[in-house]
């Protein structure tokens, strides 16, 4: 879709501006200025105005931008225009967490896969899925042509697993377990590390 | 502690470094290169050596990094170089999650309280701690004088809790509900919204 290279520290930030316009919109509001903006997600409006403008012209000088205008944009530059499987793997507390979330609804991803290797836990429903055994894995993320895993086993079973989900084909994993994971060059790996953003308070106390 | 003001973007990176070197000397790796780090989270030397440079000189021209040296150096610029108490509040799936994270151990937090307002879940244990209710709130953070709060409360509690723990003197609000806060300007906030790191990897996909 992309047509040239885009650093992906600019990437990084339009999921950023993306959530802070849909709730925009969510309050009615319709248009807004990069100063607007900025001041909601903590970036300079030089720097929004900057990486908009990689991927086109969505504002006009001295009105701004239609917000309906950049929020479909930004949702067709990050290809979440469609609804994506995802598949959770770890039905501990964060993965039942994670299949009961609020947060997905409209933003492009929807949980279709549940895994487990506890016996006590495989076959249990939670909302309408069942939660499956981790040896059908490889085989039901193929068929059900899933290419979006997060991962919430604990450290120990992170590399293991997520082995696993690179042979069943997944492009790219969402990781809670609190561990480093090497994958290929051609998977995608964020990580959900709650202390990243504690500390990243914690410079401004004292 | 800081004697400059640097900005929050650099500010954002420290715990990343942070954390890859601790996990370097995890594996028993002692020294280490600009180059070498920036492959492991993404950045690229240049920056890096800008970045720390902001705080000082922490490494020598060919030999690089000693990676206790600046562990030590980072962890006391972040001011994990000691142990922060933090109060978790809801404690439904996420709520028992962080209470039970295995991820915050040296680096630099202790969950010490939790709350919830559900009379079924008060006075429950989560390990050697105890649900209290949510009504002693203020005066028990008050009391234990904590200033760093995880909010695991659903989206539409999140914003009366928010102002709650605001009037209880918290500093730093990690939120986790799928809703943007309003805080003073002298409160710290943090989002964790898994859905920001899986549109940034679907940018990739097709």
């Amino acid at each position: 879709m992309a047509t040239k290279e885009i650093p992906d520290i600019i990437v990084s930030r339009l999921p950023i501006y993306l959530r802070a316009l849909q709730r925009m919109l969510d309050h009615g509001i319709q248009s807004t200025s990069s100063q607007e903006l900025g001041e909601r997600v903590g970036i300079s409006a030089a720097q929004i105005r900057k990486d908009l403008s990689q991927f086109g012209e969505f504002g006009k000088q001295g009105t701004g931008y239609y917000i309906p205008f950049l929020v479909d944009k930004l949702r067709h530059i990050l290809h979440v225009d469609r609804l994506w499987d995802v598949a959770v793997i770890g039905m501990g507390d964060i993965g039942h967490a994670i299949a009961r979330y609020q947060g997905f609804a409209n933003r492009g991803f929807y949980v279709a896969l549940l895994f487990d290797n506890d016996p006590a836990k495989i076959g249990n429903k939670v909302g309408n899925l069942v939660i499956r055994d981790m040896k059908e894995l490889v085989s039901a993320v193929r068929t059900e042509d899933v290419k979006i895993a997060m991962l919430a086993v604990p450290a120990v079973a992170a590399q293991p697993v997520a082995d696993k989900l690179v042979e069943a084909g997944i492009k790219s994993i969402l990781n809670y377990a609190p561990v480093s994971l090497s994958v290929p060059a051609h998977v995608h790996l964020q990580y959900i590390d709650p202390v990243i953003g504690l500390q990243r308070m914690t410079y401004y106390l004292d």
